[in-house]
């Protein structure tokens, strides 16, 4: 079973909208629903390519139950979120009809008591023993303490569990330091981390840092790894048009799904690669388009050179 | 007991952003939350006023669920609300903080089945026996037939209480020609009726096609009333300033209100008039300010004539 922990969780619902006028009032055209946050992303992607996942994380109130209704809904999911009082955010995306444009509204999301921060913290470390790789994916909601990845990586690492850190910002920062064994930072991110706009200076330096291996996702340039066993570029066969939202989990769905089936690292690369182009090209934001995934994978360039014993 | 009807019931939400900006992505920095729907705005001001209410419609879902929640913890009001299968529909006001400007995107609601139609009939049928008065308020969602209010007017006619029918559109044409004891059109939704845009000829129009008395509201005119003792204007002392959304919830609270109490009607009209200009004034979309409603209810000038016996 592979492990996914999303704090932040979300329920993401999307609006279609004929068009988008600031000040004037719009009939919702269509609604739809799904559970949210890039762990629960992940976990869905992971799913879909046949792993066993459970999710966990934060979930509360009446959007709560809604997320965890879904989760339960979905085959390959077992949901082990951890109840809080307050309410689970929402994330708005308002689709405008005629041009296609997506305009975003996010809550901040419920403030965790150190009660219910602890109560986590224990349910973790039960859920980390049948695990065969963790994730640990996205912001930190209100009250839960900046240090809480570092803490969450110790723990994996004590247990013997392979963990990815995907978030940005102090929480990448400290977490970096904790030692994960990847790191999936995206240009920006990288970029914060490091001081460094050069990506594959900035991979070498996040690698210093403390991770183990470092993959970071470039867009269009496809990913670029430091890892122990040598330096890769993965690129997609053609420039990718579409939605990027959803890229970056399913390029961390790729790798922990390739990591807990042991593949060497190029392999890891262009499936991580191929999904991630595969849900930029997908029609509906987030999913992955299984026919372009397969198709894409065998025709992902990796280049790079392994590292001397 | 008043008794209030909300076909189309909402969980209204507020969201406060920055700057609203088309194609953009915003952190909501405020949520709030409350029921909405008109019947259920009129139930909440009548409940401000000291009345016993029972609050009847449809709910459904995870947002009809905190609807029925925010009903029950609401002193004075009793959720008689009917279940149904799909989920009771969101409205989102997204408040931009620069400008103040408010933009509005509401879901269109769920399909009723003819049997929760059904099931609707009965409860009301059973609700109307212990109420004083009754409102029908807003629209009708999908599945609901066109002609609902003509007989929801017709039950409350034959169980003798009082009906007040606030909507537009068919569902007002059709409702008016079963003879409600008042309409309460805003200048649109009585332009629409009767197909005269001057508020006067229209408001005796209306009393034509059925409604025993018509009630007006003419935004910051005040009120335009043509009853069977007679017609009135009411007006507040000054123009007021602010947001009129829920303005028209208030007048019709403060018709029912006074009609409950047996007031005469210029004194129903002053009360009408007083509510919805503290409403607009109030600094919380919906709300009524308890001060300016008593400082204001005194300085309504109603001047007309009473009918010839």
């Amino acid at each position: 079973m592979i492990l996914t922990v999303t704090l932040n969780t979300a329920l993401d619902i999307t609006y279609r909208v004929a068009a988008l006028r600031p000040h004037a009032s719009h009939r919702v055209s269509e609604v739809t629903e799904r559970p949210g946050g890039k762990g629960v992303n992940v976990a869905r992607v992971l799913a879909a390519l046949g792993h066993e996942v459970t999710v966990t994380g934060f979930a509360g109130g009446a959007t709560g139950r809604v997320v965890r209704d879904r989760l339960t809904a979905t085959p390959g999911l077992v949901d082990a979120l951890v109840p809080i009082g307050g309410a689970t955010r929402r994330t708005i995306a308002v689709v405008d009809e005629r041009t296609g444009d997506t305009t975003q509204l996010n809550e901040s999301g419920p403030a965790v008591t150190p009660a219910e921060w602890a109560a986590f913290q224990e349910a973790y470390g039960d859920l980390l023993a049948p695990a065969s790789a963790v994730a640990l994916c996205g912001s930190l909601p209100p009250g839960v303490p900046v240090g809480a990845y570092a803490g969450l990586v110790r723990t994996a690492r004590a247990a013997g569990v392979p963990v990815l850190l995907d978030t940005s910002g102090e929480p990448l920062r400290r977490g970096v330091a904790a030692r994960p064994d990847v790191i999936k930072p995206n240009a920006d991110e990288l970029a914060e981390l490091t001081g460094s706009h050069e990506p594959l200076r900035a991979t070498l330096d996040a690698r210093r840092r403390g991770a183990r291996a470092v993959v970071a996702s470039l867009g269009a340039e496809g990913l670029l790894a430091a890892t122990p066993e040598g330096r890769w570029r993965a690129t997609p066969p053609a420039p990718v048009r579409g939605n990027p939202t959803g890229a970056g989990d399913s390029a961390v769905a790729g790798l922990l799904s390739a990591l807990v089936e042991r593949l060497p690292w190029p392999d890891r690369l262009a499936r991580a690669a191929a999904l991630s182009a595969a849900t930029v090209q997908a029609p509906t934001a987030g999913e992955f388009d299984r026919g372009i995934y397969e198709e894409l994978l065998g025709r992902v360039a990796v280049t790079g050179e392994v590292s001397a014993a």
